[in-house]
């Protein structure tokens, strides 16, 4: 008899919960009990996974007893507290938050790059940004196939990135203005925590996330340090400009990279990266094929195009990286990070 | 008594043409006769240009009789067949197609940058594609103090580029889908000659114009020679990749520059580009300050922000830069153009 699997899911009702909840069905986790966990204020709905309900209990420090797999999707603060209780308690923690990615004693995982860092795991898992995934998920094929010297990248970000509520505040502009009435005050983006904000509809907002002493916003010093982090290339060059877009869901980045070998073709990236698991290929210029977010939506792979060389650089390349950023940048990535490590026997 | 001089718009009724009129009004070319031209479909028509009335005209070979300015903004085709007969007719015209941007008689201008291009015209000035123009708005303040290695540019551009239908596709397709409707088959964007059309409603496209067998797009290709052509500088490595997002009106773009010199600081970059005409330096993190489409629209300016040093490369930069795309991208770049002319006694 196979083992099965308790799961909890620590922030059941938010934009990433949701798709963890719908995954979580379509797994290959043989999971028994689910505790669908929320704050107070959410307790007590009734959420379905799969085709069983559950009733929303409120995360407590008692939340964990007997349960093997912890989704933690409730913003870092919620992670640096109840997480190391989750992983006292005996649960596998994969925690979709900052809070622990750039911890030394936590590996940071995409399955497809390197799963090997999951044997030496303490009990919780960190899943990275979702800009970052879908990036080291073009790169790491190239990389091994042709080496990689530098990597340049600017992001068209969805909304959905910065939760349900964002993309409620985005709508509610839209029909403001397309009803040519004055939008509500803007309380949310481009970032929650921040003092300012601002307008999205019918506009690009180059900030995502807090801004550095070094003039970089956070979310581009994660696309930095995770990059390096999960590709285990401390030395990488890699410079990001993070920026938000009037999209719902689907990630889009313009990548610049310089490959180490000479004579590299746009054929020869198109072919190792067809070969990669979980990436499509979407680069026909004769019929006008190119990766679109709203084609990504709900869709596990990675979608890579528009493969040009640099006019001038002859080891550079330019890809249009796409992806669902809520699948494979947060709750499919989460899920298969469980699956790997079940398959690995580390649960 | 200054001179007065009679001034024709051709594509009067088009997006830019709207801008033309406007800018015209309240411009430093002393205007008399007025001439609005478009096609036979939309003579007839009734349009001011200040708090004057006047009805488009059919454009036709007689069009340009007593014409001193003619201003063409209504597709390379028709620029092609009537700019060489106005200019015949003995009138300045100012080209807002790329029919002869790249021509080797032809100056390609923005006054900021190379105003002494203009003195060897021979009747005919090719006003820069939008996305061109207000990154050598940045850049050349830049080469100036510090010189200039390369630069990779990737943009966000707003749909008036692709004419005033485009922008009521798209807002006709934000209506169907706020209302949980399917949008109608779209017949223009991303480029209205193409074969193939998408939703840009909550998506971003990455092509603008057609494919070229580089695999770069033909507005990329724009980037990289105009660019060459207007600061003078042949070898210049200038890579693009253009992308349009759902905004309506402001170009964004997120230039990476490498300069000449060593040692070159952020706050110097900034204070060069403070001191450069119709530029505006929107730099300020701790106030959440960088360029937006949105608070750039019907302003003439350049805005420049988000200045960070690459975090690798010692001479390398990177700069979030945004314009009006009808307006220093097209109309007032193109009346700039005329009023140069007249202050250099060329008209």
């Amino acid at each position: 008899m196979t083992k099965k699997y308790n799961v909890a899911i620590v922030g059941a009702t938010g934009a990433v919960g949701e798709q963890l909840r719908y995954l979580l069905a379509h797994s290959k986790i043989p999971y028994d009990q689910v505790r669908l966990l929320a704050s107070k204020r959410s307790a007590g709905q009734e959420l379905t996974v799969g085709a069983k309900m559950y009733k929303v209990e409120e995360l407590t420090k008692d939340s964990f007893k007997n349960i093997d797999i912890a989704f933690f999707s409730a913003g870092g603060e919620r992670s640096l507290e109840f997480a190391p209780i989750a992983v006292k308690a005996g649960a596998i923690v994969v925690d979709n938050t900052s809070a622990f990615r750039m911890d030394e004693n936590t590996p940071l995982v995409v399955p497809e790059v390197n799963p090997e860092a999951l044997d030496s795991h303490k009990g919780l898992i960190a899943n990275p940004n979702c800009s970052t995934i879908q990036m080291v998920m073009a790169l790491q094929p190239i990389y091994e196939a042709f080496g990689l010297k530098r990597v340049i990248v600017s992001t068209y970000q969805a909304v959905s990135g910065a939760g349900a509520r964002a993309v409620e505040e985005m709508k509610n502009q839209f029909r403001c203005l397309l009803n040519e009435e004055p939008i509500e005050v803007p309380h949310i983006l481009p970032t929650g925590g921040d003092k300012k904000h601002y307008q999205m509809a019918f506009n690009v907002l180059a900030q995502i996330d807090k801004f550095q002493d070094n003039h970089y916003t956070f979310e581009e010093m994660k696309m930095t340090n995770e990059t390096k982090k999960i590709m285990g290339l401390p030395n990488l060059p890699v410079s990001a400009t993070c920026v938000r877009v009037p999209v719902i869901k689907g990630h889009s980045e313009s990548v610049y990279i310089e490959v180490e070998k000479e004579d590299v073709t746009i054929e020869a990236i198109q072919k190792v990266l067809a070969q990669a698991p979980n990436v499509l290929v979407q680069d026909d210029i004769l019929e006008q094929i190119y990766p679109q977010p709203i084609q990504a939506v709900n869709r596990k792979e990675t979608f890579v195009g528009r493969i040009r060389k640099d006019l001038d650089v002859k080891t550079g390349f330019h890809l249009w990286v796409v992806s669902d950023n809520l699948w494979k940048g947060a709750a499919y990535n989460s899920i298969e990070i469980a699956e790997a490590m079940i398959q690995r026997g580390l649960i």
